[in-house]
């Protein structure tokens, strides 16, 4: 049997004649389309100009594999270009690494490795190395996928969880809650008239855009598990600062508000997959907005917070929704397993 | 609960506080014993010199997670800056990455953690970076460890499958089919007077010997998944050149040789995990042999074998321990699932 139809077995992840296979056949022209000469040896080399670079991995086990809006490959390419984008870089290259569950359809792990190569390719970021493992039925779930990247600081921008000052604002690109929420609908068998899709998407030519507009960036993040609310309470615990949050200014899908209510969620701490929060100085608010909604993935950005002075254990109020206010801390517990 | 008991629970997966709470307490003062401070964003930043830089990738299944002579997180770490020594890189920094199956003992995952980081620390590389997911019980088995590197690559050392050249000598640093036997030896329940220990060893120092000592490298391959014989059959393919090896050069641990006739297994394509053959023109045999022999890990050096000519099939003959020759192949279909 050729890995071109059929399922995936032990025996293509044996480093053998059935992994050349599968690899030649399979892997490497769905995650590189376009044909590319491929590197085969086991390290990629590139050539970089000196300076800082930044280095960063994630493993994606979500649940389903396919979801609206998305999927495992591309969450996986997209998340960890975010990592590096939020840390102030820009993306140079990713490596790709499937751990396959024995029995996963062919074109199931060839979808994924194309889902993987084209949102590389439209962030203009190369996938230049890789490892493919099976393990045996009842020992993983279909495909688990870890993504490495790197990428090249810039000098100019110096972000951290502990910068954080008061005076500065926090602004957001758009609505909060759709991946979580795609996910859990989903897993639920919830039915929208149109149905809440993840937002997964690579966030780095948007911090290109606040970079290039001269807005001092204090702090970047992408809210993923955790959510808004995690993310908040770690940058105010490292940075020592009081954050005061509006949820009436967070941009909401009134589809994803309405399933977390039927859910039970909080929406703050739901993940996102393409959305990121930016800390500013209080002065640079109005650019970073220009800035942010001149580009396509931030038409709805909001000034959703702002830091209200010091504090020595990091306390994050919220203004809910009717105007109560209450103090909000990192997710406890598990809300929503295998989101990402 | 605090992780430092117990079990590892899917909620130590959610980004949350748990999350927090495990990579705190447990993860990060395993992976790093001598408490230096460690870097808490998502991306690790590393100056580097200018220069071109080596970046691969692999994944780690092994079972059992604990074997005689090692254990999954001294294999993934030493694997990883085996990958980057073969592409002649000198090994700089690791990333972690553990996908770990509910239910998993902490005192398991903090001897996993730490022998990862007891590995690097021996090896002069640095962890910057990680990600921790847990999936339901089921859904994996005990730990599943990701590590990606980045080395920077040495300017006068361009190794390459296809570099082979006729009048060619191929070498081995030590026994063979060591890794490959330990792990199933335990898993078929094998006693042996004296147990087979896993190789496993991170050989960049034994590279930079090589360099060192003046050896043109034309290529060099850690015979892990597939073991020698496969590494063998794709540099012969890559070259276009015909290799002959001789079975009887291979230095062989007596337990490995007696376990292999028992579980019917040929040592020639069983893993190793500490070994690295290393290409070289003939005329710089006696100084590769001389500068392996000199280093700890290359105690049992041996040449094994030449490039006899041009090939266009990649032909690999062997001239086995009686004295009779057969043309080699990869590994076909599946001898040993999850050997690393």
């Amino acid at each position: 049997m050729t890995p071109r139809d059929g399922i995936v077995l032990l025996g293509h992840g044996s480093g053998g004649a059935m992994s050349r296979d599968l690899l030649e056949n399979v892997i490497i022209p769905a995650l590189h389309e376009d044909g590319a000469a491929q590197q085969m040896e086991d390290a990629a080399r590139l050539t970089l100009p000196s300076g800082q670079l930044s280095f960063t991995t994630d493993s994606y086990v979500v649940d389903p594999i396919f979801f609206p809006g998305g999927d495992i490959g591309e969450l996986a390419v997209n998340g960890t270009i975010n990592d590096l984008a939020m840390s102030g870089a820009r993306p140079v290259a990713l490596s790709v690494a499937f751990i396959i569950e024995e029995g996963l359809a062919v074109d199931d792990l060839r979808r994924v490795a194309r889902s993987a190569g084209r949102a590389a390719k439209a962030a203009g970021v190369a996938i230049v190395c890789g490892d493919t493992k099976v393990v045996p039925k009842g020992r993983g779930d279909k495909i688990y996928v870890n993504t490495s990247g790197v990428g090249l600081a810039r000098g100019n921008v110096n972000v951290s969880a502990a910068n954080a000052r008061p005076g500065d604002v926090i602004l957001v690109n758009g609505t909060i809650g759709d991946h979580g929420v795609a996910i859990m609908s989903v897993r639920e068998g919830l039915a929208f008239e149109s149905p809440v899709k993840s937002d997964t998407a690579a966030l780095h030519t948007l911090v290109d855009a606040l970079a290039d507009a001269g807005v001092e960036l204090h702090e970047m993040r992408d809210p993923t598990r955790g959510g808004l609310a995690t993310v908040m309470v770690e940058i105010a615990q490292a940075s020592g600062v009081a954050i005061r949050l509006d949820e009436r200014q967070a941009p909401m899908d009134p589809a994803v508000a309405g399933a977390c209510e039927i859910l039970g969620l909080d929406p703050l701490v739901v993940a996102n997959e393409g959305k990121m929060i930016a800390i500013v100085p209080g002065a640079d608010a109005d650019k970073a907005l220009k800035a942010m909604r001149a580009h396509p993935l931030g038409v709805k950005a909001a000034v959703i917070g702002e830091v209200t002075g010091p504090s020595a254990k990091g306390k994050v109020t919220l203004t809910s929704m009717v105007g109560g206010e209450r103090v909000i801390s990192m997710l406890q517990g598990e809300l929503l397993p295998r989101i990402c």
